[in-house]
Parts: structure tokens; sequence; C-alpha cells
């Protein structure tokens, strides 16, 4: 059995991962870590875990996690984790991060956009970005830091990706569109989550500035191997859960002029999803929905050419609890401790 | 591995069951039963499926699909099983019936109330009601039908039964006022299941004429060896899933007059529900809530006492889907092939 | 033209009176007091009211607010004018209060249920409860102060009271079943509220403790001329505005112990409400929908006997923050002024 | 008083026009058609209207209509109305025409994006397009014929239009992404729109194929002076009304690369909207939400430039039955008799 501590436990990430790993066969968790109801019953926190899970709230303690667990997610604010990292904590166990602090590479561009400072830079080198279909190669039973893929990213980069790396697109044309439910907001009390502030209602935010951008123009660039730059633009959905990516892109043109078939747009996908078990291309004129996702690990992909306007409209749907978060976090754990990468994840979709 | 035959898979119910039927180790479903969608593919239909089920819809063919099933779900419209039945089916598969037509005793009673004939009254004696925690009893190898509860009476009837069994409740006081999400309305197409009819918006219907009503009154009058008649008055919640129902009675007093204490009705309901895996009775004070039960086979109760009126306030919450139809109908499945009861129903709820 | 200043303008209930006076022809508003958001742009708090309202938000200042204002509303929390009214204010102005301070005659009884100290008793004699259906006869030019009744209250006291006052119902068997929208739990931020707690949720809350009881039992305590006990059992339901109460009373028997007919209870409800605007008896079997009234001043009434259980069903639907707060408000001040009472409430329901 | 017929008065559109009109003091309803209703109170079909509405809904009979009628509304299927206009009626009445009949002025267009044969294209040159925002000069008391436009295309068309008539985009990137409430579906009992398949749910539809994408083009075509061809997607969100679009485009960089300033873009939005009473160019950072305008004529503008992209993207907000249908037909009513724009108009956004 795996020891999984989890920091941050009681945010709506932290819960799913609860839920995820409560029917995991290979993992227990050892430690509810919640700076915010140390000491209560989780379940009470989290009245769906009565009678399941009977531990309590532990205070925040990463070194000392680090004694006990093999494994400790840290569900945590940016800038947690990279205040506390040390080399004698990532020799004794692994992390999966599912904040942003070791996601980007390029320090400046972190502090750029999150605007804090970085303070342990110094193991960004040998995090890996946790987007597992595409890195899987480098999540082994050696590494010790995973930067788990934000919700936003996670959805725009594999609904995009199979056109990047093949070149079929333009990627400075690229434009992604993006609609989320209100967990991906978090627990916090703040007036704009109030259930009347957004029932009803929809809204673009963070317009040109959001956080997710550079994840995304990073991953896309290594793709591509080029620098990409695109417009990113979140919107807040009435609902619970799932992100619904619409994404817009000139197709590269063939010497005669015309534009690549369906045939073979649909051969990049097929390439690189084909053989992939959370990553579903539907079939042909079935546009992605949320809710054939929720509560799974999949993404749904698909596109439309416009033959009008020379553009490709990519589709890509998730639960951003489950793959955008949790989901992926459990899927990195299953690599890093060379189990079936599935284990614990064979979640089918609730609907309605 | 029990060969499972689904007709009506494609109503709301019946896609349930082949969700929690997908994660089941022992069962395999080999007929995805729809009048509506004979030869389209499932994952057609429920998308959420898709690279899950690869199978076809087929038409309605009850006796040929009892040469090859081990147990039958009819999830059917009332008076279909009924109109069909005969001993030659019930010879060689099992059926869990979760329409209506086995679940009353008394024919007459079932005539008035769905304003249909009964077609083949002369299985009722045997059909076995299968609300699992009362009747788990009769439930075995050798039971050949099974009357699947409804959803709104196996919530109603569990949230009061221990106090009619126990007495501690005058039963002509009882009133039920019961909540449901719009899954319970069916996948029909009609205009007062319009998103923008249900949305917004919450209404009683069916006032002191609900078909449900006879069912719990019948069964609590099982429990209280005694006629009951009560009011039930179902409303229409917008959400998708979940039935909470309040219920009011009045205590019976002690000789001196006094109310039964918080602990002698809390015992009550831990005498019969204290072991049950899927009857959590919550800690003092905290109210069910329909959330806390999403997507599990857990019905949540609990209860107030009011010293002003001398009445109880007893409360219950479930999934209409899962413990209030589809997962009800797997737990009957697990009685009736000796599996452990819980087989494929350790599903968690999911939050939020 | 009626001045108006506003204590609590960027509540919920106080945003409603701004956009109910806003199309009042006869009434201005001068002040739009707001202690959290002093010197703030009205239109920035709610931006809706963007190049309609241009006024700055202003600390709470009563005095100096009676000076100038002709009528006073207090969308305030409870205890707040108690500790603020003096003669002074009251023989400058007229007041109408959205809190419960006024609303209950027996100071016991307030302090009791609200768990503070009532600051200014001697004003309680001098208040109306602006129920204005009921005591419209109270309500004229020279009072001085109305308690404007709650959300909660009004629909339940208006969906029983002809039964009550005509003697038919047995109203020791009174039971309150209520269901409201989230508008009703505030603007705070408070965890509870949050989207995802809400929404695809329901359940109950303040069971047998909820301040809005004895407000209904004294109210219609007057109207039976006897003293009332009943059970009120709130809901919150995942929509933003709207309250629906489901009532239950045994009816009283004939001599010869049948029951009174349809005519008779329809005749109590048109005898009270037949002329009245913003009271509608609903046809034979037609239930009420909270959305059927949304953004009005109606509420719909309606009933059911049930011969079975010898039981009246009573309904009733209201926009908690119309006829439930602000709107009841602007109809008393209406009365207060002389106007028309229903001047600058010929809001018709939106749908959907 | 000016007479008024609606054909189509039970489609959620035609609901909204009784709504508006019904507090419209110089006009009034003489004909309620509703071929799916005939004979039956119009206030059982929409129960909000009890007590305020009294007609019987009647047959369609445009030729009958036009002999009583000032002006007809049709709020019909497409070709509705093109089957059956004819001069006489026209000589008799003016028509505000709701469907898309007489928006699209080239009929080869109209007929490829609709797929049905248009049956009297004589009358689309007089036909004038009602954007009163934009065509205000061609509404007056001579105009017999108004297409009231779309409500993704008001939204749409009025985001954009400054920019394009002030030549600040490269209209060829010019992508709409836009994001509907459910009642723009209408009010068929149709599965798609079901609630429980809408509820906590969003996708895309009609993707590079929804037939509003032609009305926007031409539109856009004479605000620029040029062929524009767009992408525009809509997409299905969890609520009642409202239309939000995003949209993006390439500025048009000056002479020196550099990119407009935020005051120059500003500036043409103040030039064409800062005297409209409708349009509502928002402040600096303040994001367009549906929420803000539900339930009147508003429609609400702003936009960001990305200095990294170089692109500007621009929001849009409308009730989709106000402003996008049934209002903005009052407006054009208005117009057409000689009235001030606003009357019956002067609604204030509902919140929350």
């Amino acid at each position: 059995m795996i020891k999984v501590g989890i920091i941050g436990s009681t945010g709506y990430a932290g819960a799913e991962l609860v839920r995820i790993l409560t029917g995991h066969g290979d993992a227990e968790i050892l430690w509810y870590g919640s700076r915010s109801y140390i000491d209560k019953k989780y379940s009470e926190v989290y009245q769906n875990m009565f009678q399941i899970v009977e531990n309590i709230c532990r205070d925040d303690d990463l070194s000392g996690l680090a004694e006990q667990a093999d494994v400790i997610f840290t569900a945590t604010p940016q800038g947690y984790l990279a205040g506390l990292l040390n080399e004698e904590i990532l020799s004794k166990t692994k992390i999966v991060d599912l904040s942003a602090d070791f996601r980007i590479k390029d320090v400046a561009v972190y502090e750029k956009w999150y605007g804090i400072e970085h303070k342990s830079p110094q193991f960004i080198p040998e995090a890996v970005y946790g987007l597992c279909e595409i890195n899987r190669g480098q999540i082994t039973e050696k590494t010790r830091l995973v930067a788990n893929p934000g919700c936003y990213t996670t959805c725009s980069i594999l609904t995009a990706y199979p056109l990047v790396k093949e070149g079929l697109i333009d990627v400075d044309t690229l434009i992604v569109d993006a609609k989320s439910g209100t967990s991906g907001a978090g627990r916090g009390a703040k007036l704009p989550n109030l259930f009347c502030e957004v029932n009803e209602n929809i809204k673009a935010y963070g317009v040109a500035s959001h956080r997710h951008t550079p994840e995304i123009e990073e991953q896309l660039g290594y793709a591509g191997n080029c620098k990409v730059t695109i417009n990113f633009t979140p919107h807040l959905v009435p609902m619970n859960r799932g992100i619904l990516v619409t994404e817009y892109a000139s197709l590269k043109r063939r010497p005669d002029g015309s534009l690549p078939s369906y045939e073979e747009v649909r051969g990049a996908y097929d390439k690189y999803f084909g053989k992939e078990k959370f990553v579903r291309v539907l079939e042909k004129g079935v546009c992605p929905e949320t809710k054939w996702v929720e509560g799974s690990n999949y993404v749904d992909v698909n596109f439309v050419i416009d033959e009008r306007t020379g553009r490709v409209i990519m589709m890509g749907a998730l639960d951003n609890l489950v793959k955008g978060a949790a989901g992926q976090a459990v899927q990195n754990m299953n690599l890093l401790f060379g189990l079936p990468e599935s284990e614990g994840l064979e979640l089918v979709p609730c609907f309605p």
C-alpha cells in the first residue's frame, strides 16, 4: 500500500483526491491536512464522507509528513510548496504538486504572472510537468517531483496538441475560449462565488491576464518547437464541475492553397490519442459536452473544419476536479509507483 | 459472471443500471433493450459511455432474453411487465422490476391508483418487495421476482421505519413532504420538464393523488402492524438528482405526558440501521442534504424532536437514481445471487 | 415626490428596493446607505444599475437621514433599528423596517428567538405589522413605524389566513413546510451559500428553531383568536428567488362527520382575497409555482382537500425579495402616504 | 392606442412581447395568436399572466388580423411570414417579423443557410433590418415591414460594430464565441432541452453552420463596407436567459507598428453608443455579465486590448428575450409609430 499524505485536503481538489483515493486499491491516506479545520473530523467538513473516512484533519507539517508518506499531494495556494521544499524532504518522499509552483520552467515568467517570488527555483529543473499523455516517459519511479497541470491547461493543451505537434495549424492564430464550472474557483467564501451571483449568469474574467496562459503557451511551444503566444479567455459558468474549451486556429494550407482534409486532421488526433484510455476523440459531428465526462478522468475532444474561413474549431471537455486536478494527480501517482496508469480511475461518467 | 439483460436501458434509471453494472465485478450486460433506439449504438444515446459500452440497442423481447439472461432488469412503464410475464419466463430467469407492477399486494389498490388493469396478478404473491434493509431475508437465491421499490418510497419508508416499527409515533399523524430532482420525471420530451420550465422554479404536484402514496402506506402498515393513511406531497426541485423527505408525526407521549427523549428515538434508528452499510444515521443536529449522497447508494437520515409541538421531524436523503432505483436494484441482484450485498455499490458520494 | 432613504441598500432586499423605487412615479431615493461600500458608486456594487443610479453609497446615519427623508427603509440586521430608534427620529420621518425588530409584540418572545436584547421596546406598541392585505386599515398617513413582515411569514400567513380566520381548520394541526431560494440568505460571503454548496442540493435547516416561527404563530393567533403553535421547517432550494409553502392542517368536520366542501373552503379564500390585487387564488387543480410570480408582488395561493386523511393541503408562492420584502415595503409606503396601493408595483411576473 | 396582434404569442419570445406590452402605455394587444392553444385561456398557458391577461388564444389568421391591427408581431417559425405575406396585408398594417424571413437581403444566402425556399422575395427590398441603434433613420411611420434581428446577431453586431465601422480591426480575423441561455431554444418539447440534459452541462452546437452567421456577416459588411466572413460558435449554457459574446479580432496596427490605444478604441465605442440609452459601454476593466441586463433592454459592451497578441477582445451581454427579441421588437414599434423609442422599455435589470 502506498502511504499518501494530502496537504490541503479540505479544498475541492483535495476532497476529490480523497474521493478517488478511497476507491484506489493500492493507496491509503494517512494524513488529511487542513489548516482551516485542524482537529475536526474530516467527515464533518465533507459530510459525504460520513462513515467512510474516520480521520481527523491535521495541521500542515510537510517535513513531518515526509517521514511517513510515500507520496504527498499538495493541493495548496501558489507559493506554499515553493516556500517549504528542500532536498531533505525530496529525499524522503515523492511530491505531486497541484499548485502552479513547479509548472513553469522560466522563473521570471512564473513571478510575472503570479506576482510572487519563487522561493525554491533550484527544484524547477527536476520537476516533471505531469501531463501524462504527453510526458508519460518522464514520470517514473525515479521521479521525485511532479507539477500537476492546471485544469484549464490540461484541457486547452490536449485539445490542440496533435495539430500543433503535427504542424497543421498556424500557432500564432490560436485562440482559446474556455468555460469553467464554479468549483474551479475553490471553496473560499467570496462574494463572487455566492450562489446568487453565479446562478443564471455567465461572464468572462481574467481577460488577457489569466495565469494559466503562460502554462499553455510553454507546453504547446514544446509541442510545436516554437514560441507560442495565445489568447486565453476563461468564463464562469453556472454549474459545479466541468471545463469546455473552444479553440480557433487557421489551418496551414497546402502548397496548392487547399485545406487539409478531415481525414488528415483526424489522423493527427488518432496518432496521439488513438490508444489513450483517457482521451476520447469523438465521432465526426459530435461536440464534446462537459456532462458526458462528469466525475471521470476522461477528456473528450473533437474538431470541425470551416472551409469558409480556413479555420479549425477544436473542442475539449473534462471534469476540472478529476482530469483537471485530482484524477490526473492520481494518474501521476500510479506512474510514479509503477502501477497501471488507470488504477483507481475507472470512473464511469455520471449522467445526468 | 451473472448475465444481465436490461429492458428499458435508455431511460435515466436504465442508464444508471448500465453505469453501476459497468463497475460490477461479477456481472456483465448482454442485452441493452431500448424500443426507442433499436439498432443504434448505446454510446450514441448516452455519449458518456463512448468507448466504454460498444453494444447496440435491441428491441424488447422478454421471452428471448429469458433464454440468455440470469437476471433481467425491467426499467419499463407501468403495466409492461405485468402484461408479458408468465411462468415460463420466470422458470428460466430472475426478474428485478423497477416499475410498480408487483410492488402492491392488493390488486384493487394498484388498479385504482395506477388506472390500469393488472394483467398477471397471479405473480403478485410471490414477488418480494425489494427494500433490502427491511426484507433482506426474503431475497434469496430461490427468489424469482423482486419488485424494486420506488424512489420516493424508499426514502419515505426508511426515514420513518424505526419509529413506526417501535411504535414511537402516532401513524395517523404522519405527513411526508418530499422534494425530488428532475431525473425522477424520466427522459421523455415533455414541456413541463424543459430546462426553462424547471429551472428557477419549485412546485408541488400530484397533491393527495401521487401513486407512491399507497406503496408507502402498505409498507409502513407492515412495520406498524396497522392500517396507515398518510399525506404525501411531492415537489419538483431544479436539480438533476436527489430526493429529500421531511416527515412530520406526533410522538406518542409516555403515561406521564412527557415525550420520548432524544436517546430513545435515536435508539430506534440505531436498532434498525446501526449496522446497515447504506443507511447512515447522521450525528445530532446534522440535517441530511441530497448532495452528500449524490451518485451513491446511501440514504442519510436524521430527526429533530420539537418539544413545543410534541412532534418529531424526520428527514431522509438519497439519490433517486441509485438507492431510489438502479443501485437498489443491483443490491437486490447481489442478494439474489448470494454475492456480498455491497458489491459494485461502493460508490463514494461525489461532492460538489 | 416622497423623499426616500435606504439604510442597507446594498443587501439583496435593499437592492430590490432600489429596483422597484426606480420605477415608482412618486418617490425618489436620496440616500443609498451602505456601511460596507461607503463612498463607492452604487452602480459599481450593483452593475445592473449602471447609468440608472449615479449616486454614491453613504455611511449609516439614521438621525441625519431623518432630517431629510419622508420615509426611511431599514434593510438592516436584527437589532440595528431597535438600537438607534428614538422619539426625535420618529417625529421627523416615517420608518418601514424590513428587519424583525418590531414585528413581535411580546418582547420576551423576540428576545428568546433572536437571542438579543431589545433596546427600544417602548416603540413596539405603536409599530404596525405591515401585512397590507390584513392590516391595511392600520397603515395610514398617521402611522410612523411599520414592521415589514418576513418573507417566509408573509407567504405562510397569507396561505393559511382565510381558513384560520373562518375557523375551518384545527390550528393545532398546522404544519408549514417551506422552501426558499437562496437570495433569502443574503449577500454575505459565507461558505454554505457558495454556488457549489447550494447548487444540485436541497436541505432543511433551522428545524424546529427558525426565527420566523413565532411571527407566524402570533399573526395566525390574531386571525384565529387563539394561541397557535406550529411546526415550521424551511428548506434551501437551488434557485435565486422564490418561496413556496406547503401547509397541512386537519379540516374541522361538520357535526355529521363530513368534511367541508371544496366550495366552502374556496369561499373562505375568495372572501378575504377575492378583491385583493396581489393575492391570486388560483383555479381548481392549479398548484402555485414560484416562477409564476418571479419579479412581481403577487402571492399565488391554492389548496387541495384530501378526503382520505381529512386534511387540507394549502400552497402559496411569492418572490421573497418582492412581496416577501421590498415590494411589500413599497406597498406599505404607498399606504403611509395615501397613494394607490399598487403604485410602482405593477410588475408583471417574468417567465421564463 | 396602437392595436397590436401577435402571431405566435405562446412561444417564449411571444410571451415576452405580452409581458412588455402589458406595461406599455400606448399599445393594447387585441389578438393572442397561438396555433397550439386555440381557444385556451392565455393565462392557462402562461400562469404568470393569471388575472392580468383575460384573453383567449386564437388561431393564426394573418389576413383577418391585418384588418384590425395597426401592427402585427410575427414570432413564428422560419418561412411562415414569407409564405403568407402579400401587398394587401402590408397595405393595411405594419409588420414586425421576429423570424429570419426578411433579415437577409440576398435570397440565395437565406435559402442556403435556412434550407427552405423563400416564398415572397419581392418584399425583401423594402424590409428594414430593425437594429434600431444602427438603422434608426430607416424605421419611420412610413415603414411597413421590419425584420427584427436575431438574439445572437444583435449582441454580436453591436459588440463589434464601432470597431468595424471605424476600421480599427482586421475583419478577416473576427471570431465570435457566443454563449446563450436555454430560452433561445424555444418552448418545443425536445429531448436536448430537457432540464437534466442542459443542467450542469455546457456544449458548443451548430459549429461553423449556425444560421445567424450570414446575418452577422451581412450587417458587419455594411458597417465595414467590405465582405465579412467570420467564425461564429454558439454554446448552450445552463441558465434561462442571457447571451454573452466574446469576440476576437486583430487590431490594425499604426504605420509605426504600434497598436491603437485604449482611448482610441474606447472613443469608437463612445462615438456610436455614447448617447444610446440601451447600449451601455462599461467602465474600463468591467466585464459584461448576462445577469446585469436580465429582464431589460440593455446591451452591455466592453473590450480589452491584449498587447501581447495585438488582438482586442470585445464582450457583449444582453437578454435574448428582450433586446434579443421582444424588447427590440417593441423598440421598433415605437419608432414605427413615432413614439419615444424607450416607451414601455424602461425595464430595470433584475438582480439577483
